[in-house]
């Protein structure tokens, strides 16, 4: 089953069941005006959502309508919770490189995580403001949607409380990052709102792709409309999303609707020539990575970090070419307001 | 005006306006059937929660009923954004001083701030799952809730944006910190679910308290029935509510409803004897701070951390000595169910 959030009515869209194809939908109102009241009573709302999607696939819907990315809000316009998480190991090594930091000891046996701000998750065709002084930055993640997970949930039963996969533009703003980090208390300013895939798929519609919690395909990054990363999304994804749950509930209950992160789809790459997709590597899944690869081959990164007008296109096809989640197109562009208090912050009393 | 979420109809419960003397309610459901849909619509709303607390003050309310802050949930039960600051740098220092970590040294220009989950707001009444291992530690705080704060929005605008003020019980598992913190991406599994008073109010409600967009009355903490802290909350915030929204939004802008916390509110202590409430100091607003100052008075920390049965009570009194928001009144207990994977976490694939 696939789901989208029509923008229409109100802050939090209208739930819409979409075809396995991605050409049409419908709007379910009178099941769940919204995604987040279909997690809220899951098990009540989704027999009659599937029921939607049994006759889209057999051309039985009678309020059928042509689906449009462009009309869709991310599936949760604004969610309670936001987690994301590190399970890609290259990915953290190269970023930790990158800052002169070393890497947590325990990086294999526990996940890192961080807690997103989840008020603002911007719809997959979303402008991304970034102030060039910013360097802004995108990050390609899978991310589930869980329903109502109990403190202290195990890996063996965190499965069961996946209900939702995403696509994720973890918007990552690079030059606030150091000195945010080095303040000890994690990311706030240099992670702003991100970009969700129009559509958020049940495991199921991923068949055997689909396999110890991890999503068996491959992370397609296009940057200005050329192919930027290539990258296996499953054996390289060290923590599964089972695994990821339990480390996010060890302390706490998750609501339904919490949305668990991956960290950035990341492939152990040799060197920078080798990473290249033009010369059959998988390339990178953001700019950190691929910045690195080029200090380390020549002293200097010579891929910029985004600017106004720059094209981010983030997508997973299945076996059979075809698009899982619908793509996330962002377009990063100049803030509308000029950032007041850019150096520092307000002046104390 | 003064609002509550009584614990009826759902995960969001029903608001409900509270008489300044909180002894009677009357729900509302006809204007706003949760707090966060009144603040969706503050400009439509506002008016007419208004007209129902005048009412209530002039007992012509039709449909009061008593106030019960057991029947109470959080005001917002759940939340799009839970973003909690340090302004009151006496506890920063404390508290860094206590983790052997140097304090940033723009400390006093730039306010530390941290993303916190805002999932599951827990009732002024909860009983507190804490694992006698974490190191379970209370934190008494101020928060502030704001309408819709576009992004880059100045200290000077931000405080229009305020809409409502209460109280916090920021839990933290002090056990969980080093660690955590350690591993760079700021607080996860230390920071599980907080507790907040049972009633939210505007600023007027405050009078002459409210100056400089800070509280200017005492936050009082009874340990046990005891009492433990009485700090002045208003002449020792560095940071002024509006400076701390206009650091949260430097980099996004805010929804409706998102949750600002001021750090835990507290005053520089010389030493350990003058600082007692029961010699006439001010006393603490957390346990790591006494902890710190009996360690600096006799080389061990006497005060234990949190232990099931320990009860924390936290309020603010107005110049009449009437409560303003009611009394956070946390009962620590054992987890219902023991974590499991306590040492590290599940194991990777």
């Amino acid at each position: 089953m696939k789901l989208c959030t029509l923008d229409r009515g109100g802050r939090d869209g209208r739930l819409a069941v979409v075809s396995r194809d991605l050409t049409i939908c419908q709007a379910v109102s009178d099941i769940a005006p919204t995604l987040q009241s279909a997690l809220d009573d899951w098990s009540g709302c989704e027999p009659r959502l599937r029921e939607v999607s049994a006759a889209l696939e057999n051309a039985h819907a009678r309020h059928a309508e042509p689906f449009e990315p462009r009309a869709c809000l991310a599936p949760l316009p604004r969610a309670f919770q936001w987690a994301d998480c590190s399970a890609y190991l290259s990915h953290v090594l190269l970023a930790r490189r990158a800052r002169g930091v070393p890497a947590p000891e325990d990086l294999e046996s526990v996940p890192l995580i961080y807690q997103g701000g989840s008020d603002d998750m911007l719809p997959a065709t979303a402008e991304i403001p970034a102030d060039p002084c910013w360097g802004a930055d995108f990050e390609a993640e899978l991310a589930v949607i869980t329903g109502d997970v109990p403190a202290a949930t195990g890996e063996a039963e965190a499965a069961a409380h996946i209900r939702l996969l995403t696509l994720v533009n973890d918007v990552s703003l690079r030059a606030l990052v150091p000195a945010e980090l080095a303040r000890g208390f994690g990311f706030y300013q240099s992670k702003p709102a991100s970009s969700f895939a129009p559509v958020a798929v049940t495991t199921d519609e991923l068949g055997s792709a689909w396999q110890g919690c991890r999503v068996h395909l491959e992370m397609r990054v296009d940057l200005n409309g050329r192919p930027f990363g290539r990258v296996a999304a499953g054996r390289t994804m060290h923590f599964s999303f089972a695994g990821l749950i339990a480390h996010a509930a060890r302390t706490r209950r998750l609501a339904a609707g919490s949305i668990i992160g991956s960290g950035t789809v990341s492939e152990h790459q040799a060197d920078l020539v080798s990473s290249l997709v033009e010369n059959g590597g998988s390339g990178c899944c953001c700019l950190l990575e691929r910045r690195l690869l080029e200090t380390l081959d020549g002293g200097t990164a010579r891929t910029p970090l985004l600017r106004p007008g720059d094209r981010v296109h983030i997508e997973m096809l299945d076996g059979d070419g075809a698009s899982v989640f619908g793509a996330i197109d962002n377009r990063y562009v100049e803030p509308a307001v000029a950032p007041v208090n850019r150096g520092g912050d307000q002046a104390p009393r």
